[in-house]
């Protein structure tokens, strides 16, 4: 970001009519290598010295809760502009700080908080606000796309993707936010608040990370005609929200399902415009200065003009669905035993739950231990009688264990 | 648009803290059955009396140079904001109308110009303002999509698909326009214009319609791994910019080859984003109702903020460098004589030009008529060489035709 704002100044301040100028840097250790050359006098360690003086847009790239969350607030009560990368904290608290700036008359920005460079908060700002939005499905989290997608193509483990991931810094150390799905949740609250104008908070968002699928889920899955992709998915049914992070297969003909690698694809439905993809590199240092100096030329055109922003208002009353009442169509891999009539007993179970069966498919008998796969495809049923299935399942004598369930999408 | 208007009337002012009014209309014929219901006391046949009066914003939807040019003038020439869906008009004179605009202290707005209900002005405005834009690859007229991917998925003949095409209601009554690719010239003027900060006319880009094609070159093309599109593509190199709009053979993995039907897509590269794409419905009614919506929004936030809109500048000062120049692979089908050593003329005339022949496929052989089927893949060669091998290979005696030439691009 230092380093755009340096060696590109000519040409964004032909672009926003007005100079932009460094004024301060917060960092934590000043004496610490930086990439980027910085005058050391801009360097400082003291919150209050970053945020006094002639500053009119304070941008935010500590990421995590506390202490960017205050810092912003801070920011926000003496009339800066503020321009973050952070999900979390917008996630958490978007509402009460959007309500600040718009006292304050200014804004936060925050295009760089989900899918890298490609341009999302602001087309559910500005440029879709005429339709009624009916659903998003994303794929954004890049560290989860990585693995998913070498899973599938070379039918490895999931931790055997997941250290290649790490070897080649697709990964962090330390995971968990990723692959447990948290990542995702903080952004998809993030753009269906957006898109439903109402606040959906993280702990609205039903979350199932990656790290239970297997080779074989990836095998089957391609056999029946899907990729296996995280999805955030938001649907808007009436006046209530569903929004839900997991893995699910995609039907392999949608572009949704092509999306490989780290990248990033989200796709949204308007009543008017129809079904629209964005898709890029949803992370990285590059495209994430895109999105951030994107937010600070749009702010300082602000400022240049004048004017008061008008606030985002979040207009919609609506409540969250739970995920019991979800009804879509399930794959379910149980191991059971290779006996006649084990079948019977388990389409009995699915049928005391008014679950209806697609399609069956038995699978890889492994002779020694007398044991079979089946894949079982639903017809759409609600979560609730899935879930309530599988408990049943699970005290079957001829079940010797529920391998995985996984929700159809699309 | 106007339907739009009266029934979300509520939601829409509840978004910008104002409340929108249709003030007038201007037809041709007033007493014309409409399908949406309109004050008969708004519709008015006097241009004069539509923009006189307290009139903040003006939509401009009648389509043509004439005189919707004049119109968008006179409005913004008395201070009105103008949305505009007109990409003739847009591609030809938008230096002019921005700067009217920006003297007047109001702005035009043209999302639904290009790419119908697809983001893509804004973005390039906005989104990806702190990049510098290296390339645009787009399939931006949904009537001739339709017809390849007719083409190619039932290899029928270019006839056969526009009569169906026409039939279904994706190609008008005159289709030129469309198939010989102006429609596509004028939206990539639009695009490129913003992309690189330069004014790019329609008459800087290369244009090449589609229906030249024959269901042969869908077939090989195929079996070469590629699909075919009419794609619009504009590239910066250094101070250079160069603009075409052709059929072109793109690799069947790249995500613009499977972006099938009536759909638009475009991908812009950016120096800090990288390759981003926006897929959508690019055409019909309620597509375009999002965009300029999306516009009236945006200048009526304009109007209640207070403050005047940043022009829009042109900063760059670029060359059109010309299609004589292009360094590309070429994909060339000949008609020829069967007989020995006829590939070895063919070859010679290659190598006179300095053009490298990456492969060669026989095709064909029409034992009646003693003629096969030659279709040559190049190495990556310059335009003028490889139209100057052309020129030499239809003098040879055993070249019987040149079926069809085309670029490769991916």
């Amino acid at each position: 970001m230092a380093r755009a704002l340096s060696e590109r100044a000519e040409t964004y301040s032909s672009r926003i009519g007005a100079t932009l100028n460094l004024r301060r840097v917060l960092v934590r250790d000043p004496e610490k290598e930086r990439p980027v050359k910085i005058d050391p006098g801009l360097l400082t360690v003291r919150p209050e010295e970053a945020l006094s003086g002639d500053v009119d847009i304070v941008v935010e790239l500590m990421g995590g809760e506390h202490p960017a969350y205050e810092l912003i607030k801070d920011s926000l009560s003496r009339g800066r502009y503020v321009v973050t990368a952070n999900k979390e904290v917008m996630a958490k608290h978007g509402p009460e700080l959007l309500g600040l700036a718009a006292e304050k008359g200014v804004d936060v920005l925050y295009e760089a908080s989900v899918g890298g460079g490609i341009p999302i908060i602001s087309p559910l700002k500005r440029d879709l606000s005429a339709n009624e939005i009916s659903s998003i499905r994303a794929i954004i989290n890049g560290t989860t796309n990585y693995i998913l997608t070498r899973m599938s193509r070379e039918e490895i483990s999931f931790n055997v993707a997941l250290r290649q991931a790490q070897d080649l810094g697709y990964a962090e150390a330390d995971p968990s936010n990723d692959i447990e799905g948290q990542d995702a949740v903080y952004k998809l609250a993030i753009l269906a608040s957006l898109a439903f104008h109402t606040h959906v908070r993280p702990e609205d968002v039903y979350r199932e990370g990656i790290t239970l699928l297997s080779p074989q889920d990836f095998r089957y899955a391609a056999e029946l005609g899907y990729a296996i992709k995280l999805l955030a998915i938001a649907r808007r049914e009436d006046s209530a929200i569903q929004a839900r992070v997991h893995p699910a297969l995609v039907p392999e003909e949608e572009l949704l399902a092509k999306v490989d690698g780290a990248l990033n694809a989200v796709q949204i439905e308007g009543d008017l415009t129809g079904r629209i993809l964005f898709q890029g590199a949803g992370a990285g240092s590059l495209p994430t200065t895109s999105a951030v100096m994107a937010d600070v030329l749009d702010a300082a055109r602000a400022v240049v003009q004048g004017g008061r922003p008008l606030p985002w208002r979040y207009t919609a009353e609506l409540s969250i669905r739970p995920l019991a009442e979800l009804v879509t169509r399930y794959y379910i891999r149980l191991e059971v035993a290779d006996r006649p009539g084990v079948l019977a007993g388990i389409a009995r179970a699915f049928g005391d739950h008014a679950v209806s069966i697609a399609s069956v498919i038995q699978k890889q008998a492994d002779e020694a231990a007398q044991t079979a796969e089946l894949v079982i495809m639903t017809h759409p049923a609600r979560e609730d009688a899935v879930q309530g299935t599988l408990l049943e399942l699970r005290d079957l004598p001829e079940v010797v264990s529920v391998g995985n369930l996984l929700r159809v999408d699309g």
